[in-house]
């Protein structure tokens, strides 16, 4: 199929769209703010407008739309479930009311997903088959692609990776269960076990940083992902320790996924790999550490490349491959 | 395609095998011992024989041959690495060496995904388009199939559940890992964990027949899942413990399946399924109370239908839709 489909990533914070090639490439691209605060209505009339305002400037006939949501949400029904941070996104038949709203056929993905397919045809994945990609932001998200295909599972909720469970009767997770991934290395999970050890008295150089966020009234003392890598770096033990779990229990994933899927690679994407090799590097360590020494079937673990852009893209290939 | 396919099933004591239909009868079935002592070649004469003989009883033309055996191999290119409990298989060229012998092609396939194949095409999962079976034996099979399709894995070993690591830092497996689904939930792991106990000297209904089964020499006191089965039925608390875990570490196993590949089913079998309603109803109540609350993605947790019939049934399946 020649021409161009639109790819939209809708997020909590910020919408991210774009013109997609057949080659993945991004050639229009635009980025707003979701305002999602203001409801579903609101959000849906500003991802019309933005789909009017691509097809303006694609300068050639788009074929279809691909949108990545934060699930859950049905793909085969087009149907979005419940999309956390984003009130009153419940039960949204988005597929069939951004078709009528724009005219063009609607694919809807799990966001996850669709980074995950974005990788695998333009970016860390594109000379792969086969990829797990593992999306650690606020909370984890996983996309699946074996043989070139997007598995997304009998009930759609394939590579729901952050709930693997890897420390059972674990933490709490808001999901129901205990010892979920995504309760040990999200960035937000990170930011948490670091303010729960300085809560509980133990001193850190994040100490002084964290009182003060406190005082200022910042949830959590306002710590970040960033600020425990960046005193882990600097040798605190506090930070070493929870930044240490965390690459160790993304290790026990990719053991987990290489004897479950056996795919040729991992891919870490999402805000925690702006550490680089201060994330991979103990990854690698970890999994090398863990993993069975009778077959040589590691899966490689790379970096995502395409940062932001991952999302749309893939959403744009998916509705590609979809409506072609 | 008509006609018929042969299936044959290598295990380290006895070889099943069968003419099979498109339906996934075995119309004709044998069953002799492996003799695997005597090493591959004695093992290979056996095969052949076999294969000949069977070819002769199907009363019609016999157009392919499958085989399954103890992995790990290549199924892609029909080389068996190495097979436990088959002294002397190491990287046999199986499918050409059998294919020249026989005169017919060959599929070769690790026999926990023959199992599986034959569960989905003739047993508990004759209805799905997705399942994962777990067989339950010495060690912990796996096989998966997605979207009717066996799944492989880029290195020919995906479906190696029983390394899944449930415990981080648990139990030491031959593997070269810690903590492995197998180490807990295995028939052999289940007549272990009560070894161990009842050496450290716990008192259980169990002490006196492990004691006289020491006495005679037998090793680990002879016990056996059956025995530990028995025994919790009857209410012994370390009988009861230990089936108890290995529920739990089921359980484990199956909530992370059911994110991973999000299956219809999850399908039980091998030797500990004998137990019968004492295994899947506490698998199924630990799996209620392990997994998630937010979706209803749940898989069907059920035991195999097809007992020993299943590896040479999903071999024969197999060897039908390469050559068909």
């Amino acid at each position: 199929m020649p021409g161009v489909t639109i790819g939209i990533d809708v997020g909590g914070t910020n919408i991210k769209a774009g013109v997609v090639d057949a080659g993945g490439a991004a050639v229009v691209r635009r980025e707003i703010e979701t305002e999602a605060a203001r409801g579903f209505e609101h959000v849906f009339q500003r991802l019309t407008s933005l789909a009017n305002e691509l097809r303006g400037a694609a300068g050639q006939p788009v074929s279809a739309i691909g949108i990545g949501v934060p699930g859950p949400l049905s793909h085969a029904r087009g149907v979005i479930h419940r999309a956390p941070n984003l009130p009153g996104w419940v039960n949204v038949p988005m597929r069939d009311r951004f078709s009528a709203a724009t005219g063009l056929p609607v694919c809807l993905e799990n966001d996850a997903n669709a980074a995950a397919f974005g990788e695998f045809v333009a970016g860390a994945g594109r000379a792969l088959r086969d990829l797990v990609m593992l999306t650690l932001g606020t909370g984890i998200g996983g996309g699946v692609i074996l043989d070139g295909r997007l598995w997304r599972g009998s009930f759609d909720n394939a590579g729901e990776i952050g709930h693997m469970i890897v420390l059972p009767g674990g933490r709490e997770c808001p999901c129901g269960q205990r010892g979920c991934l995504e309760r040990y290395a999200s960035a937000n999970a990170v930011a948490e076990r670091a303010a729960e050890a300085l809560r509980a008295g133990e001193r850190s150089a994040l100490s002084d940083p964290f009182l003060q966020g406190q005082r200022a009234g910042a949830g959590g003392g306002g710590l970040t992902a960033a600020d425990v890598e960046g005193a882990a770096t600097e040798g605190d033990a506090l930070a070493s320790r929870v930044w240490e779990e965390m690459c160790r229990c993304l290790a026990i994933a990719c053991v987990n996924i290489q004897h479950l899927y056996n795919p040729q690679a991992v891919i870490l994407a999402g805000g925690l790999i702006n550490a680089g090799g201060r994330l991979l590097e103990p990854v690698r360590r970890c999994f090398d550490a863990l993993t069975w020494t009778i077959a040589p079937d590691r899966p490689r673990i790379e970096l995502a490349e395409l940062g932001g852009n991952a999302g749309l893209i893939g959403a744009a290939a998916l509705a590609r491959i979809e409506f072609g």
